[in-house]
Formats: C-alpha cells, structure tokens, sequence
C-alpha cells in the first residue's frame, strides 16, 4: 500500500514502483493515493488512519509525505500492535494509523539502513530509502535487519483539532476538503445529536468567527446528499464516519467560502 | 476492469483497490479511467461502450458514476450475452455498453447483497457494495448469489443524442471533449461523406444555431491530425470509429468556443 | 514500463492496460508517469534517460509521446546494449535512454507489423501498434517478427540544450519543470563548483538575458531544501544528479518567473 504527495505529474511514483518491482517481484502495488496536498503531513495521516482497515492485512505501507527530506527527520520502519508494518519519515505521517492499531510495538531507525540505494539522494529518499526497504520487507526479510532498533516512544505524533461544544452550537474545525468540495469535520454525528438535532431536521451554518457572522446558511441533518434537493446544503456523516458538510450535486467548499484550517458553527433550526 | 468519476486527488480510487485485494487476492485490476467527469453517468457509459472490446473478456467490469448514491437508484451486476460480468449503478452508465455486447441476460439487485460490506454507508457505495460484489464475481462466485433476481426489462437505458441532416449540412451534436482538446460528435464518417464530400476536401464548421452563425471556421476533412498543418482545423473519424474536430497540435474545443451539449454544423466547401 | 502523455482524464492509458493483459495476461505494467506534458518528446525522452535504471531490468518499455502519430515518423522496436527493449515512435523520444544504455543494437521498423490490431486507427497508434507489440515482446515473442529490419543509424536522435560558462557566470538552460516548481537545469554540479563556488556558499541567480537583468535573485548552493529557511532560493543537486534550482517549501518557477526554455544565469558571491 502506497501513499505521497509525488501526484502523478512526474516520474516519482513510477520510479518508486520500479524499485519495488526490481527488489520484490512478486509484491502488488495498491497506489492508496498520491493526491495528499504537498507537504500536508496532516491529510496522509488522516487518510492512513481511516484507509487501512480496507487494504490487506499483511500488507506493507509505505507512506511519503516528506517536508524535511534531507534534513534531520528521522526515517523509520514499525511493526504495529495489528502486526501490520509500516515506513516513511518520522514526522507523525505515520501516527494516527498506529495509534488506530493499538501502538507501534518495533521501530528501526532507517538512517543507516542496508537496503538503501547507494548513492543516497538528498531529496528523493521515497525511490532511495522507503521504496526498497519496503520492498524487501514485502518479500518477508525481518524488520531488526531493515536499522538500529529505536524506542517507540521517542516516535513524533500529530493531534488533531477536536469539535466544541458553545452554549447551543456546535464548532467544528474543517479538515479536509475533497474533489468534490464536501468539507470534512473534525466532528461525529453524535456532536450534533448532542445539540437536540435530529436527522432530517434543518440546521443553520455559519462561519466559525461569532462576531463577523450573519444568519448563516440554510441546511439540513440528513443520511445522504438525496437527502436534500440537488444545490441545497446537507450535514452528513461521511463513509469515513465523521461529519461532512455538501452540497447536493454541487461544491460546498466553494459556496461556503470555506476550506482546511477555517471552522464552521452548526446550529439546530431554521 | 475499473471506471469511476473519483479522481486521483483522493483515496476513492485505492480504498476500492484494497477492499478487492482483500476479498481476491488474485484479481488484477485495470484502471481503464478514473476522470470521468463528476456525475457525468452519459461519458461513463459511452467510454465503457468504446472500450471494453479492448479488455480481457472475462474480466469483471467495476463502474461508478453515481450521483444518486444513497437514494432510490438501484445497485446491480449484470450478465451480458457476450458473458462479461458488470457491476454498478442502475442509472444508465453500464447500459450502452450492455447493448453493444448483444444485451442483459441476466441482473441482480445488489440492495440486500449478502456480500456487502457492514454497515454500508449511505456516501460510498463503490467501497461498500460494489468493489466487494465485483471483487467476489472476479474470484469466480456465482451471480445468482450476488442479490435477488432482477428483470432484465426494467433496467435504465440512456440514449444518446444523434446527428441530423439539414439540406446541405451536418448538424451533429459535440458528445465529448478529451483532455487535448478534440471534439467528438455524435455522427461518424458516413454522415459526412453523404454530403458528397471527400477525404481531403475542405469544410465550414459553424455553430449548430443557424441564425446566429457567422461564416464559421474552414476545416478540411482529414484521415488524421497530419492531414493539415499546425493550428489548422481537422474533421476526422476518431479512435473509436466516430467523427471528431481537431485543431492541428492545438485545441478545438478553445478554438471554437465548444463543448459538450453544443451543436456543429458542417458544410462542404470553402 | 508504460509512459505517455495521454493523461489521466480520459481513457487512453486503461485502453492500452487492455489491450496488454489480453495479450500478455502475465505482464506486470509499471506506469512511469502518463504526466509528459502533450507532445513533450524531449521531457519524455529526459524522464526514460534517468529513470530506466529503477525499473527491472527484462523490463519491455512502452513509450508513446507522439505528435506525429498517422504522419511519416516511424514505428519502431529496439533492442539496446544492455538487452533492454523499447518500443515507441521514432521521434528522438526512445533516444537518451538508448545512447545511455549503450546504444541500440537492433531495430525493426513496425509500420507493417503482424502484430498490430486490425483496423489500425490513424490517431491512437498506442492503443493499435505500440501496446500490442510491447504486449507480445514481453510475452517472450522475438524481436525480429515484430517487422522489418531496420539500420539503427537510420533511427532519429535528440539533442540537449547545454550549460555554458560565460566569464564569472554559469549560463544553464531550464530543461524541466516538475509539479512542485523546482527548476531543473541543464548542467551538473561540477559546472557550478568551477566557478569556485562550494557548498553552503552563497549565489545570486538572474535571467539568461544579461541585458535585461536586473541584481536578480539571493540563493544558496545546498544538498537540499532544508539547507536553507522557508522560502529562500536553493541550487542543489537533485535525485537525478542535475543541478536545480528550489524554493524552500515553496515554488522557484512561480517565484522567479521562469520555466522550460529559458535560461538562468548564475554567479558566486553575496
């Protein structure tokens, strides 16, 4: 299981399945996506987080959302609780996943590791470090033979913002924004039931900011985007089960002026 | 086989190919386009109509472009008369593909599918529904145990838009737009040449509304790109056996200002 | 190893996956990057010259960049040195590879081959000439069938702009964009330390154009983005060995206005 930023403009993804294909022949490649936003080492981990539980067990994840490549990030391989292995830098890329499989139990440390390519270049440590080492931990070589083993709990770990609650609102951080304009919410439907609301019951939604706020826009709590009529405003949970806001048949990002990094506050009502 | 309107920006795409690599270790899967236009259930169909004669026959043909997912559309698997097995929504995208291949001649309703995923949600049901049945099929299960039984006859068929004759012009609906540029019309070469023009000979190509036309834009009818110079307009049969306009190492929807759901009218001569 | 310029909007590329596992269903396709800009023979031809030696080595390699598709060029199949087979149109685009790995020792010119699909279109010679025979040559089918023979002296060949010294400057053509706006030059790091520049050094970098210069632009000859602070100007050695020029998590076309095609004039000193 694969996953960058490389998008697919250039050679980098190609060239990484190519050492893979040289160093285990027999691995199958499942290209997770290479569409993470550069260097949004947030969004990688969101999407390992809640994509693994669909990929193949014994499948080796090799994840490179890298900002610090060449500088002094660690590079690392782990064995999770759930015995799946993963690699790719030290910078919490690797985090939220673990965390969702009970913990990292091994580490090594890559920066000296046996199976990278010689020479080591200083900005491509996906096709020079992680490719082959996952490689040939995908033929079954053993993780200690990959560095030097490193404490786990020495391991870099992102949070995430979290939904509050404000008297009768709901404000919800946005996280995500996807091809298709729906705004992802660091938020469960249980947050909204929590205000009273109930699916099929409209709702009101706003900028974050109280003050600058007008009356908001129209919405409502339902299961789906049919839910509502095609260009009305819907609060759903989404496949990965958090909150989503959408436009039926249309771009909620776009109508709401909003994206990753703004907040939204849902109130129940006309 | 595997067509979606999902995009490479997100995971949509790499999910699905995990939950078929879980369910069919075995199964090899062709991207044979995840670009289609978002919701664009008449560019699925006609891509998958073009294209499956270029597929391995038994392969399992995977296709989602479902605005109406989550609402009252069916979700189906299909035996053609040609034995291809597909796998999607009931909203028109598999149907000209399945009249190319001689017809349905047998359907499933995926709705109570005991091969679903649990819970399905309302949002995905490309990972949820039709990977997992699709996945299934591809491992050699049998169809009848896919869903319950459907009458071929009440499937949705879309139908396309066709040329038409105007006295001395072909007025021809533009169906598609590729990634250069190049127009495809509903029409193929035998429409033209019942103009009494012939290959080589110039054109006019003006806009489908007659009243509002201005003395439109010399082409000439060509056998391929090569046939005029550089930035020069060409009306030539495609591909895939349909007519299509071309500027020479440019862009014609550009040029003309065209595209999808508008109209040309082609008339022989200077 | 699969690389065009067809994209990932439309079909092409899932078409050409097609018509291989039909022909060859134990090939494993390698997609180097379907991202070339359109009719970019020589990026294409750059990216297989540096990245063949991360792909197996019994690797057929389809490559289909191609302006000329139903003109004069030639449809050619080669072998080189190094027993590697490249199949694609005679444009210079299979060039750099072939002079890297040592030259071609035998060609075959596939404008009459057997093994092409019958009818052959006049504008998709990927889909009709190129991916069927790549599809057969990997299936272990030998070169010779494949067409007539064909003189390699006779085959087409690119040449690369190249850096040149100019007093106390280093004057380098920009040959390559990638998708993160870093520059890549046509020159090596050995061309920037005879101008007795050394590492962590300090450059400025102009225009090509001396006359229309102005004091251009603060830089520093690192290993790697993180030799410098965010936003600030870095010439380094990229993963292919060539110098280029970056913006620390940031973007050195946009920043200074330059792209492939233009040259950049660099000098030592504050």
């Amino acid at each position: 299981v694969f996953l960058s930023d490389y998008g697919h403009q250039d050679e980098f993804v190609g060239v990484c399945h190519g050492v893979i294909a040289r160093l285990c022949p027999a691995a199958r490649v499942i290209d997770l996506t290479h569409g993470v936003r550069r260097h949004n080492v947030r969004q990688g981990a969101m999407i390992l987080a809640r994509s693994l539980q669909y990929t193949p067990p014994a499948a080796v994840v090799l994840a490179v959302v890298d900002p610090g490549v060449g500088g002094a990030r660690r590079a690392v391989a782990l064995r999770l609780a759930d015995d799946r292995i993963m690699v790719g830098p030290d910078n919490g890329l690797l985090s939220l996943a673990a965390a969702r499989a009970g913990g990292v139990v091994a580490a090594v440390d890559l920066a000296a590791s046996p199976w990278r390519l010689d020479p080591v270049s200083a900005t491509f440590h996906g096709r020079d470090i992680f490719a082959p080492v996952a490689a040939r931990l995908a033929a079954g070589e053993p993780l200690d033979e990959a560095g030097h083993d490193l404490d786990p709990a020495q391991l870099i770990a992102i949070e995430l913002p979290r939904a509050r609650r404000e008297s009768e609102a709901l404000v919800a951080p946005i996280v995500g924004v996807d091809a298709f304009g729906n705004l992802e919410l660091a938020a469960v439907g249980e947050d909204l039931r929590a205000l009273g609301v109930i699916a099929g019951e409209p709702l009101r939604i706003g900028g974050g900011n109280r003050r600058r706020q007008g009356p908001g826009h129209a919405a409502r709590y339902g299961a789906t985007f049919s839910d509502v009529a095609p260009g009305e405003l819907v609060v759903y949970e989404d496949a990965t089960g958090a909150l989503a806001i959408a436009v039926a048949q249309g771009d909620a990002a776009g109508r709401l002026g909003l994206g990753s990094g703004d907040q939204v506050r849902i109130t129940g009502g006309q």
